[in-house]
């Protein structure tokens, strides 16, 4: 299908913790709450979705939003959303490929893989064909800091769900004899990047753009995987599946208590080590760099550094990010509409991180075109540090708070939208607040920002049949 | 990001013209309501969102989908869902790809593209400043059949939104000094399906196994894009962008006759000619063919003939081609987990349409494991065709029932569905007459269309670095 128009859709359920939509405005406040107290409770009352039209009843709008951190570590974040026909929730555990040992990159993904394969009284096929009964919508991921598992559900199904995942999680069966199909289904996954230009990018991008461990791909590479054996994934799971600093973000049409309650029986007795100590998180300029590649298109990313997700500039960061290439209307889109179809695809992004920040423009363009659009994109972001005009801003600021409001529309992407907003900066905001932290910036505010994170490039990578040239200007 | 497992994630928003996961159960019934009556009203009554939890509100319970087609043959489906904070509408104009000239394929698309730049009072660049200043968040496509259009806002700017895309729609500039740029744009869309496997491999799936002009790629080709006239896109614009056989479906806050009175206001007095008729929508036996392609993977899609939308057993197809290959306890899946990494993502589903259906599957795999792959999808189509168990089943009807109440979470959703179930059945089922449909479904019923359409590879297309042969005992 063609798209008349490219659109930077806002994809429910996707985590902060990864590329998002510069659409997406969010957090701020420097300070973060320290997550590990315990038995700490805050209720936050108000309005945790938005303006009230007149006469009509809101979701959620009399509902608290209650926030519990167990003795054990694990922090709940309980988000009624009453008359919701589903419920979901997300759990985070810092888990992630950051926490693998370095000559077993893909220890994580595997067994996150292996923990799917029979847990508590069920063993591989049962599991599977039970949360398929109970119709639940399922499923995880690994990333470089957390291992996040999420379901939604019909909302009387929640309890039958939590109980099966305090299996997969606490008490997984990890069989050796499905380690090698395991094992060659991560391996495919490796592979696939390979036919996947625009991935393979943006993996390149990281890996030159942040310190280790926080540049791994979160899919290890063929060595690691290879060298996996069983007694590597039980220990994996051991030392890292533990409540200490894990979340979750349930949703749905249950009151908090209820929540409380379900959360308390399931999870409450889970038991583990306080997770390892990483290196800090941040970010390094890595230089221009080429990936030799057969194909049609070349692909071009070039990064710079830009604050964490609880930086009081981030909501100035997004906004930035947003004018340089965000909507139709943004200075990178604009440039192609006129410049008569100068590349196939083109967007800004910002990826806030816990302690440190990664923007970065990307493009994929024909071959001879390919120099062309790099310069072009230097050109974009030597003219950004030079600030921004009223009307973009208004632009900016209209889209994020209609992303806001659109972002919790189901159940599942609001859990999402609890549990990384805890993991990013150890507290949670209502919509009320993120709204007006939208609308108290001004061209100041991101003047300032541009200023402190000056967008010039860092680390640029092109991936195509031929390397290109470092953009003029740029040393 | 490593996936622990695969899932066949519901897209919010998909419309059913195109591939959909397969455990989305839908429509039914063979008799099809005639679109094109003056001035119909139906008001369909009840409950449009499923169970009511007892002492809650459920979002549009109380409230009435309206539907009336207009004198000028525009069909308005108005869904109130008090209480949201958001609308959204879908516009459907049969001006797809399959109304081209053969000689210019392309012009639908390039035309949808034309469109947004510059409509009634403003010119190209104040028409995407004013949908970002709205916060609107749109997109369109062209399929064979209908082009779309459709939009997501805050609920209070859905006559905003309405005002602009009825100039989109009827008053389009089609500026001859962008047509370079649009064709260029639509050139690189047509290249990028050469670096996208997935795609290139079911655009030839389609090419093979449907009647013309229903099997044309809907970006077009090279040579009918460099010989599209601004001439020709005038002439598709007047032709086609019609309100016989259009349709409009809202979803939001606002009451049926709020909504009628919007919809009025901009589209009642559009005018213009019945759509072209069209050749039969019939499937075809496309036989087995390779496609050359440098990749790390080998690609592979078996296509067989299936029901249309309105078939009396389509949600007994939807629920077979779930068993085969939707849920993770499928049989496919299943297979892929049990032989150690036999692929890297294998799935089955059904492209239900007006006239005739597409069932198919896919997958992708290592080169080296290819023809085991094909010889294995082969084998669980005739075992498909020998029935299924009750088991299965019961989780297959589990898997549908929460994906009905998933699909209208958004508003945006919920238009989507409502404007491809008028398209493709001219009528509206509420979520409960769905929920009963998947009820009643038995074995028996199940049985009963395998045999009449039975799962037998029609047309194979696989896509690597080399051919394969014809799997085991088909001919």
């Amino acid at each position: 299908m063609s798209k008349h128009v490219a659109t930077a859709a806002a994809q429910p359920g996707m985590p902060s913790d990864r590329p998002r939509p510069a659409i997406v405005f969010d957090r701020r406040r420097s300070e973060r709450q320290n997550g590990q107290k315990n038995d700490r409770r805050i209720v936050q009352r108000g309005d945790p979705v938005g303006n009230i039209p007149s006469c009509r009843k809101v979701l959620g709008v009399t509902e608290e939003i209650r926030i519990r951190t167990f003795s054990n570590g694990l922090t709940l974040i309980a988000h009624p959303v009453p008359g919701a026909n589903t419920a979901a929730f997300t759990l985070l555990v810092p888990a992630g490929c950051a926490y693998e040992p370095a000559d077993r990159a893909g220890l994580a993904a595997m067994t996150g893989e292996m923990m799917m394969r029979g847990a508590g009284p069920r063993d591989s096929r049962q599991l599977i064909i039970d949360l398929d009964l109970l119709g639940i919508d399922h499923g995880g991921s690994v990333s470089q800091g957390p291992s996040q598992f999420h379901a939604a559900m019909r909302s009387n199904a929640l309890e039958a769900a939590m109980e099966i995942f305090a299996d997969i999680v606490r008490r997984p069966r990890l069989p050796e004899d499905e380690l090698e199909a395991t094992r060659l289904g991560a391996l495919q996954e490796v592979l696939a990047v390979e036919d996947n230009p625009h991935q393979k990018t943006k993996q390149e991008l990281r890996r030159r753009s942040l310190s280790e461990p926080w540049n791994r791909p979160a899919n290890g590479t063929e060595q690691g995987l290879e060298a996996v054996t069983i007694d590597d994934v039980r220990r994996f799971h051991q030392r890292c599946y533990s409540p200490h600093g894990a979340i979750i973000a349930v949703a749905g049409p249950q009151t908090a208590s209820e929540v409380e309650a379900i959360v308390e029986r399931y999870w409450s007795d889970w038991n583990g080590l306080a997770p390892e100590e990483l290196g800090p998180q941040e970010f390094r300029a890595g230089g221009m760099a080429h990936i030799e590649h057969t194909a049609e298109q070349t692909h071009l990313a070039v990064a710079w550094s830009s604050v964490s997700y609880s930086h009081e500039q981030c909501a100035a960061a997004l906004a930035a990010i947003d004018i340089l290439g965000g909507g139709l209307s943004s200075r990178l889109f604009t440039e192609v509409r006129e410049r008569q179809g100068l590349c196939y695809s083109v967007y800004a992004a910002l990826l806030p991180m816990r302690q440190c920040g990664l923007a970065f423009c990307y493009s994929a363009t024909t071959t001879e075109r390919a120099q062309t659009t790099l310069d072009m994109l230097a050109r974009e972001l030597a003219r950004l540090s030079q600030g921004v005009t009223a009307d973009e801003l208004a632009r900016a600021k209209a889209r994020a708070k209609t992303a806001l409001v659109m972002q919790r529309e189901s159940c599942l992407a609001l859990s999402s939208q609890l549990a990384y907003q805890w993991h990013l900066q150890g507290r949670i905001q209502t919509l009320t607040e993120l709204q007006e932290e939208v609308d108290r910036l001004d061209e100041r505010a991101i003047q300032r920002h541009l200023d402190e994170f000056p967008p010039r490039p860092a680390t640029i990578v092109t991936l195509g049949p031929s390397a290109l040239e470092m953009p003029d200007g740029i040393h």
